[in-house]
């Protein structure tokens, strides 16, 4: 994949691509080796047209008639996402959601390792329900060089989140995963996808409503 | 709030307001009265402009060189939401994420509480490490009528999820938080947010690169 193509892939494609991966991830667990784009689209629930859109971004691959090769194109979008090896994430806020986030399992699965957790109350009586090391925010920088991290999970309260988000930065961090409900500012280089479980279900409320 | 206006606010104007109003419930927890709008706009992360045309959908009601009423500026947020009295809630899907989730506080802080859990194999040997019941799914129904419940959340596997959310729209379900890694066929009148935590960290992973 060069480099300059990347940005020109829409972020709502790359979504797409990681629900396609998983999709794949299921076929190859069933021993399947082909799939038709209509078969993979139903799957992962879009339009089949939608789907070989999202693939042309790969060149002309599939063999007509015969489909995508599971392993081929799993392996295609991996490298593309950049998630080949496990990837070290830190995670910053252990409060009622970060601890939540630090006991699932789930993220280990999709290739992506909580190395260490950091809280401005780091208590050393806390730290043994968790699998992984809270440290003082302190210690940081140091974990974030060392382990080479590049992203980081932000769990602070809204009142803390801007100048935690500093930090990161100034340590390296390039993507956040921002669960304060608030929108941080950060240079264009960086980048901050939002999750508020709260204010999903907000809209959700707003948006059911009769 | 009349019924007619609704469809007409962005989504992500929807998503401000949820965030305008955390920051003017920590005001008002700090006992402050008024807010200018540059006030409110740097406290929520946005541009003062961008926040003055957010709040025009509420008319004209703030006070010019006094800003606005924090009590009276949240009230009517909370009005237009629809999160005046607490929501009730019911999570499908009792796994690891599930689990993490049914764990999680944060959502009665927020207006909503998980009333019901379900999983295809409610298991009474699990249920006691939750506050909530964990039911069969054959009782998805009852509950969802007795309780007046309208909203889902959905963090069953993909394979599952688009059957379960058949399931939950049958029962009446209008809005259903998806965390399922798929794209849910839904009719127009259903509302579907999708979160996907590894999808995220995925899609960091992506813009991150270098």
């Amino acid at each position: 994949m060069k480099k300059s193509l990347r940005p020109e892939i829409p972020r709502k494609s790359i979504y797409r691509l990681s629900i396609y991966l998983r999709c794949l991830h299921r076929l190859k667990s069933n021993a399947i080796r082909t799939v038709s784009s209509d078969a993979l689209a139903r799957a992962a629930g879009v339009k089949p047209t939608q789907l070989r859109k999202d693939l042309t971004y790969f060149g002309q691959f599939g063999t007509r008639g015969l489909g995508y090769d599971v392993e081929q194109l799993a392996a295609m979008i991996t490298d593309l996402l950049g998630t080949r090896r496990l990837q070290p994430v830190i995670l910053v806020g252990v409060g009622n959601l970060g601890s939540a986030l630090l006991r699932y399992r789930g993220f280990e699965q999709e290739g992506f390792e909580i190395v260490a957790a950091f809280d401005l109350n780091a208590d050393p009586r806390k730290a043994p329900q968790f699998k992984q090391p809270v440290h003082p925010m302190e210690k940081l920088p140091e974990v974030v060089r060392e382990r080479g991290v590049r992203m980081a999970i932000l769990a602070v309260p809204g009142t803390a989140a801007q100048e935690v988000a500093n930090t990161l930065l100034g340590c390296g961090i390039a993507g956040i995963l921002n669960f304060a409900p608030i929108v941080l500012q950060v240079p264009e280089e960086v980048t901050v996808n939002n999750v508020n479980l709260a204010i999903e279900l907000e809209n959700l409320s707003y948006f059911i409503q009769d």
